[in-house]
């Protein structure tokens, strides 16, 4: 494998880096880049490099890589396209590990030929680059960050088990936002831009052998080693689940996408048997991408297809029940006598023993774990939603502790929805850093769910995708 | 028509209320009810009702309705079912104009011989009557609120256009809490429960009348009378928009209607091509519910299907590509040879003058204002669809205060879409109150503003719905 794929480890677990192209200017790509590195707590070398510099907040200032004379893991390239290819040059005299070209001015703009000639040096000195045109990598772990944004405007991740891959810039840092601020932690994040060397092969076969990585989840604009790609798809869900979204899927954003990352989008019909048939996941948009993506990363295998709705909210029982009604896989449980009696005995004369399991407004903490530890062991019952609405009088922050507790001893996927503004926020973060998939809708929570019974029988042969 | 509809003004804008059941128990229903009313600003004469209390916070207590003899538009009533015929006629000795009944108890736990008792009643003296088992009404114009949910757990909205209406109340307060977050305003909040006997037809009567709703939402189990439905609907469409949300799509959901407020829902298929051949816009999910509502709440008739986009992250700007593409009757636009001559001009080298227009990661509230305005008098684009993603360098509020002031010269359909956590939803909260619908995926954008374009192709007589 080690010849047919880039070795990214330099890159994304460097034990030294040098930026060039650090400025003074707070507000320029370099300055942000080496400020996001200070502010992640990086505790490997850093070196900066800038030709017009000798000294940036005190810290000593290289004209040339070349001056560095150390072992450098990662070199990170925020300088004007013009200069890029001299630089990649000096990068290989220095027998540098891993470049990241963070600058734009390539073949998005049609400058192929400058593109072409980086590469060539890149190559020649056999040194994975990754980009141009793209944000970089991150990974809380090793608390690497080459991302040109400030983390005012776009907050950072806590570590878990979420890779996400995206060519684009931009998809990936609203991606990155989203997940900081719903609470469910990032293994890795790779942007990868133009593709022009390092591409989504490299970086799935790189995501694969990563035990960090628990789901892997990518935007693609288009595929370059088809061949290459089957190959590593055969394998890859056999080991982890790959959520993807496709962009292209149309004419219309096929021919965007040619002129945003120079990408051909392909048919997006090929595209999508190959990923059926190699049991991916299949995003629509970047909503489903973070919803899938969640669900992948906290919940265990489903034994079966059948639900359990438990609500304090009858009509929002009704909705979820019509998606699971509209899903194709996805069955309305039905309680064992014996459950049904235990929580006939339990529950107030008002609540119907049925599912979903209407536990009415007035339903506090208690009647929810009465319900939930009684119908957790109901052997005809492989899947727990639980609905929270916390605009009813009983619901508060109890509950969501409540919740929190009986998730951590669940062996079943149990996964909650919730809806409404800032009082129901501030739950739903609680739930999501305690462990929770929250869902804002009954059609996410029953899709999410359903992505994953779908995944697990594709490992057991049951392809369903 | 009078004589087919209950007049429902005397409850939605009422001079004096009437709140029986109040009790000194802060957490108790009727207390919050009351509490809301202070809360409100009620303006009216309010009058307290309770067998066991003389005062209740210094405000005087009636043993009986019967006793207040003054003219009373509207009782609220909030004691156990068993109590509430006896209630009811007591309202009706004393001429009362209107009656919500909040408490549960009657028709939706097999106390249907209860629920008719007192439905009788209210038709022997001619009394509109709400629910039971519902969460009433609320306008923040007249300033009434039955709602026995107390603000800190769902907001309240700020006055404007969209009229809401829902069986359900636990959807109901979901969405009140939804919209009163999305900072869009409310005209009118009813939640009918049992609809035992005021119904969706005098709710949607009296709204298509009603001046201060622009667009009605309704969230529906079932619907009892077909024919007067049918009469309605015809009409209603030709005067403003309806958002349709029919629970029981399935048999499952369709099931759990029955237990939840004693509705037949009825075939779903039958009820969808009544809404289609009438121009209603039909939601799948909650939260197309709320997307509909809202551009139709703002945004003036398109003149066509054409659509420009722009965007300051490429990826994005392809995925509503994409969602252009998939649906049925939006068309991404061609910019005119003029308007491309003068963008040129405007733009930045880099940026290329084609539809998706990607400003470039490093666009300013400048650069956004030049192509928008320039843009919009092009005679090729009907519908201007923004990308402002708040993650890039260049985003930020003077952006949005670009945006609004944009907005409000525009007079073709303007909307945005915003992607992310707390530096992004600050910026939401600010574009939706100064006018502007923001939307959190491309594809929610798309749909809402297909869904606006189809009713009025469906209003000119084409119909596409």
């Amino acid at each position: 494998m080690k010849n047919k794929f880039r070795d990214l480890e330099p890159m994304l677990k460097p034990k030294s880096v040098a930026i060039i192209g650090v400025s003074r200017d707070p507000n320029k790509v370099g300055n942000i880049i080496f400020q996001n590195y200070v502010n992640a707590g990086y505790s490997g070398k850093l070196y900066l490099v800038n030709k017009n510099a000798e000294e940036i907040n005190g810290i000593k200032v290289y004209k040339s890589i070349t001056e560095i004379k150390q072992s450098i893991d990662l070199v990170v390239i925020a300088i004007p396209a013009p200069f890029v290819p001299d630089v990649v040059e000096e990068c290989g005299k220095a027998k540098a590990k891993s470049i990241v070209v963070v600058s734009g001015g390539f073949a998005e703009v049609g400058e192929v030929a400058l593109q072409q000639k980086m590469v060539d040096i890149a190559n020649k000195y056999n040194i994975p680059l990754l980009g141009p045109n793209c944000l970089g990598v991150m990974d809380p772990r090793s608390r690497i960050d080459t991302l040109f944004l400030p983390t005012y405007k776009i907050s950072r991740s806590s570590i878990g088990g979420v890779s996400f891959v995206a060519q684009s810039g931009a998809v990936g840092s609203t991606i990155l936002d989203l997940i900081s601020g719903e609470g469910f932690g990032l293994s890795k994040f790779i942007s990868y831009g133009n593709a022009a060397q390092v591409d989504e092969i490299d970086i799935l076969n790189y995501l694969m052998h990563d035990d960090e990585t628990k789901v892997v989840v990518m935007y693609l604009e288009g595929i370059k080693r088809g061949k290459e790609f089957i190959e590593l798809a055969k394998t890859i869900t056999k080991i982890k689940p790959v959520v993807v979204l496709k962009a292209g899927r149309t004419q219309a954003g096929a021919s965007a996408a040619k002129s945003h990352t120079a990408s051909l989008a392909g048919s997006y019909e090929a595209h999508e048997a190959v990923f059926r048939q190699f049991g991916f996941t299949i995003a629509n948009d970047l909503s489903e991408l973070l919803y899938y993506a969640k669900i992948f990363a906290s919940e265990p295998m489903p034994k079966g297809p059948n639900i359990s709705v438990i609500t304090d909210g009858g009509g929002t029982g009704v909705l979820t029940a019509d998606a699971i009604g509209s899903s194709q896989h996805m069955k309305l449980g039905t309680f064992s006598d014996e459950v049904a009696k235990k929580l006939r005995k339990l529950m107030p004369i008002l609540v119907n023993i049925r599912n979903p399991l209407d536990l009415a407004g007035d339903a506090d903490s208690k009647r929810y774990s009465d319900a939930i530890l009684t119908l957790k062991d109901d052997k005809n019952i492989d899947m727990l939603v639980v609905i929270a609405l916390f605009q009813t009088p009983g619901a508060d922050s109890r509950l969501a502790a409540e919740l929190i507790k009986i998730k951590q001893e669940s062996e079943k996927p149990m996964i909650v929805i919730s809806m409404g503004s800032q009082y129901t926020t501030m739950h739903k973060i609680m739930m999501e850093s305690g462990g929770i998939p929250v869902y804002d809708s009954p059609s996410s929570a029953i899709s999410s769910l359903s992505a994953l019974y779908d995944y697990y029988e594709f490992k057991k042969g049951n392809n369903y995708i």
